[in-house]
């Protein structure tokens, strides 16, 4: 393995490890020991990655993002609809994406940590794929995309975190098809309603697509 | 002052110093000690309306409900609506309100402590009002008021988390005005929609009519 591979490696599994601590523990009570025994990597391995713990809460932050890729779609809405469904799906057993929403959701984040990094990065994403739906005809003249994605960031925020509350996420994806049902018709023009898949297994079958184009 | 007015004023302080020590620490930062600093009561006081830390949190997490209380309205929509905007106002000012609702949403709330109740709460006041605007025509054939509801409950308190992070809240109530630009054409029948006031000062209007009320 080259030198530069080992070390995109060792930094993944540093910030795998950060996460999973984060979110088991919250900001306040990890230690950067926590996080060397759970990464099995040296000290040395770890501070040449992230000086601080500071640095490691940040870099975990900046990491949520990436989880909403998905295969492109034709129509841009549709391509929306399955970053949400796909990203409550690998909040079911993604240990670095649970640790960054916690860091962003939780108030003991301190304010020297961008907590709302995320938020902001999910809103640059997600306007311009929004962007991309107005300009191809897709959504109702009343629509401001920037104001949308914010009702969107904010209401897939609150809802995975009542569906953690109240069952451990159990329920995330029937709650997401809700969201969609109430949202959709404000925003898509009616003749896309009936083709746009928004069902509460829509993560799982998008996920279970992108496995097999790995695979094959 | 009869007895019983002071002991019920007395937990009152308690528990509003309570939430506005949550509120700023969280619950494992918080000791009983730092509550007693701020609520200026004796120990004793404290320990005969409150056995513990716990039992302080869980009689805050219930306090969240009463904060919704606005004037009775002929369109039980337009009160679901004004309830929305109200916690979002009260939000602004209210720690112990604050403190409640950072309780139930910070993950570091212990599982002893039943975080969900607050939301389970607000779904069930909220459930009958809007099973209340069905009866009387308000709502399309396609609503079913439990789901609105936890829609509802889960977007709101996404928002408000999301402006936190990244206004202070100092956007709460126009953030509140775009969930109800579209989530309203998806429950309401369309003759209801123009006579509905769900814009950004809706909170400030609704808590200016209440002051008057209370003082003539």
């Amino acid at each position: 393995m080259a030198k530069q591979e080992r070390a995109i490696r060792t930094r993944r599994a540093i910030l795998e490890a950060a996460g999973a601590v984060f979110d088991e523990h919250g900001y306040m009570s990890t230690t950067i020991a926590m996080v060397l025994e759970r990464a099995e990597v040296t000290k040395g391995a770890l501070y040449f990655h992230f000086a601080s713990k500071e640095a490691l809460a940040r870099a975990v932050l900046d990491e949520q993002v990436p989880f909403g890729a998905v295969p492109p779609q034709p129509c841009k809405l549709q391509e929306i609809v399955d970053m949400t469904f796909v990203v409550g799906q690998r909040l079911l057993y993604n240990s670095l994406l649970r640790g960054s929403v916690r860091l962003a959701v939780d108030q003991e984040t301190p304010s020297g940590i961008d907590h709302g990094a995320p938020f902001r990065q999910w809103a640059q994403a997600l306007t311009r794929l929004l962007e991309l739906a107005r300009d191809r005809g897709e959504l109702l003249p009343t629509v401001k995309p920037s104001e949308t994605v914010e009702l969107l960031v904010g209401s897939f925020t609150g809802i995975q975190l009542m569906s953690r509350a109240l069952t451990d996420r159990a329920d995330l994806a029937d709650r997401l098809a809700v969201m969609w049902a109430h949202i959709l018709p404000s925003i898509a023009v009616p003749g896309l309603l009936p083709g746009l898949d928004a069902r509460a297994d829509r993560g799982a079958r998008v996920l279970a697509s992108l496995e097999e184009r790995a695979a094959s």
